[in-house]
């Protein structure tokens, strides 16, 4: 067998679904995963029980893997850099990866390339987040936006964004703060913190681009995706209504972030839509991506089939939709522990529906799945995933 | 956690696909298979190894599994009735998977439903065969056929069609004879021998169908099914030129079947398509089949994905094509064992081809995996996966 071992660090579901496209390749799929009850430790036939954080263990886990590639990007770097250094191909490699584990990092770096970013500092105290905030105000005033410069006494004059540079992710890590008062919270982690405008946002869209070492590129159909408490609710593919410059726009600089930074693998660009048409970098994602989830039912290759690909170097397959509309909406974990119980109804509604299960226990507000339908009328295709989403959740009961 | 745990006794690619197809159920797979290295059971998370052909082995594989389904025949029909007195769901069941495993029994039972099949009757010994041989000479004769009667010297008036009653697949277990001479050969196993009319086909359809325990049923289009030396090499969906009103009959038939005979899960019924239009069951499968693959990447439900919401009494998933065309090829083995290195050229030529391989050693004319294509110019979506098919093979080379 000349087949190649894929080292996936990482049992989430991301591993779990890179596993599943990975089967008809016919490549081997190892997996390093915290607990053998991970998502992708279920379903995977090579399973490495041991901590990612553990330079040892990752040494012992890449020893016979041709490539190694992740689910998450808690790796620390050096480590990436020592196995870089015993020969392994790392992919994306550290210094890709980086931008996607420290925003501090990955906002001076798209300030260099001059890719539009909110505006942003490192601040070290609360005291640096109001100064902050002033000056967003003095900005935006000069800029003639509307509701800037509104203080409310002690507070800030306008709503300043605060972010861990490591560690956040779905929410977590992220506060947004209107007074030196609220500001203290982040540091007491004693991690950096990065301070950003909040944008005043008309939607959210995310630009997803596959890079391969010899540095093929596709891209994605620019996507919407709908957020609800800072989690990814529903992804609409393509994004409704958005100009088709404006997309093209999107996907050459998600291109030329990737080309920039030395991306292998798929990564996600998370963009606000502004107002006026413009498009900001929220935040890098190098590894498939919730926002890419449509693609599995909806687009020629999905992103987990390309992200292997490409951290295979093999050429890149087809990124384009194949139904006029594709939605995906997350299932989110409700009060009703039996989520298969729920499967009859949903799939007697919808005998075109596509369920999605990460084969994890039920907690309120955790993500254990997706749903993805497909179709030519966008009202319909949305109105289903999210009944099913509701359903499946037990919001919906009928 | 409240999901089924479905027992798949057997280790081949069909196991293989169907837990590739299982994943996004997030139902738990437990696989019974002859060796670690078996197709499915390099991919699976729980894998019990162990002879098939053993009610001990089955016993304690089937404690703990909510259902068992197949992906050969093979197991002993006794053994199975054991396992349904122990409370197992079987699906499908021995009393409808006798007809897959003895073609006598299918033969008895179609002729009964009165079910078009070639002419046939069991024989004892190659005496038997010619007398049968000249049954069907004299009913061609009459019939008017061409080209019937044409006797050879001490051959037989029309070829005739010598089946070994179980264990055939692929070609295996089956024989074209002229003469007493030839006719002895397939009675030396000491398995019951079927005779069959050689049809003088125009072509091989299959109509493949899915029935779930409560009797909903889905039918997939009708395809043409391609054979080269008795092996499966192209199946096309669906079947170019065939009539609505033939292909609507097909379905109806193998719907038929389905029903008649209890089938849960998929069923392939393999047809002769005659010259002047009528059709003719020459094989039934009760199991996701060769002449399904191309539901993987062309249909919006797969066989796969339908066999197990059928096995664990989900509704249906609905069967439609997504393409206009879809064409799956068998990658057999050839001179080359290095598979893998024919990937860059294949998915560099084709972005859109679809590569589905087994984990199998190459071995000279051995499946070792297929190709799916879909597109609107059928010589275009044919072309593409014959040369796909070639080039993994080694038969082509540029």
């Amino acid at each position: 067998m000349t087949f190649p071992v894929v080292g996936m660090v990482g049992g989430g579901q991301l591993a779990r679904m890179t596993h599943e496209a990975g089967i008809p390749l016919g490549i081997r799929f190892r997996l390093l995963s915290d607990t053998p009850q991970d998502s992708a430790a279920l379903v995977a036939g090579e399973v490495v029980v041991g901590d990612h954080r553990d330079l040892g263990t990752l040494r012992d886990f890449a020893r016979g893997c041709d490539v190694i590639t992740f689910d998450h990007e808690h790796v620390p770097t050096d480590h990436l850099r020592a196995l870089e250094a015993d020969g392994i191909p790392v992919r994306p490699g550290p210094d890709a990866l980086v931008h996607a584990q420290d925003k501090g990092v990955m906002r001076e770096r798209l300030d260099s390339l001059g890719v539009p970013c909110p505006r942003h500092r490192i601040v070290q105290d609360p005291a640096d987040v109001a100064a902050f905030a002033a000056e967003v105000a003095l900005a935006e005033d000069e800029a003639g936006s509307e509701g800037a410069g509104t203080s409310d006494g002690a507070g800030f004059p306008v709503p300043v964004v605060l972010k861990t540079v490591r560690g956040g992710y779905d929410g977590k890590g992220v506060w947004v703060v209107r007074s030196t008062g609220e500001a203290a919270v982040p540091f007491r982690a004693g991690v950096p913190v990065l301070a950003e405008e909040k944008v005043d946002f008309a939607r959210e869209l995310a630009a997803c681009v596959v890079r391969s070492p010899h540095g093929q590129a596709v891209a994605y159909p620019v996507v919407e995706s709908v957020q609800v408490g800072g989690v990814c609710d529903t992804v609409i593919a393509p994004a409704p209504g958005l100009p088709g410059d404006e997309a093209v726009t999107a996907q050459q600089l998600a291109l030329r972030i990737a080309q920039e930074l030395g991306v292998v693998g798929h990564m996600a660009v998370e963009l606000f839509e502004t107002r006026d048409g413009r498009v900001l970098v929220n935040e890098l994602a190098m590894r498939p991506h919730n926002s890419g989830h449509w693609t599995q039912d909806g687009a020629v290759t999905s992103q987990f089939a390309n992200h292997l690909r490409a951290v295979l170097d093999l050429p890149l397959g087809d990124p384009r939709a194949r139904a006029r509309w594709t939605v995906m909406a997350n299932v989110l974990g409700g009060d009703y522990p039996d989520m298969y119980s729920a499967y009859r109804h949903c799939m007697a509604r919808d005998p075109q529906l596509k369920i999605h299960m990460y084969g994890k226990d039920v907690k309120p507000g955790r993500k254990v799945g997706h749903v993805n339908t497909y179709g030519d009328d966008l009202d319909d295709v949305r109105e289903r995933a999210a009944h099913a989403a509701g359903y499946l959740r037990g919001t919906i009961t009928e």
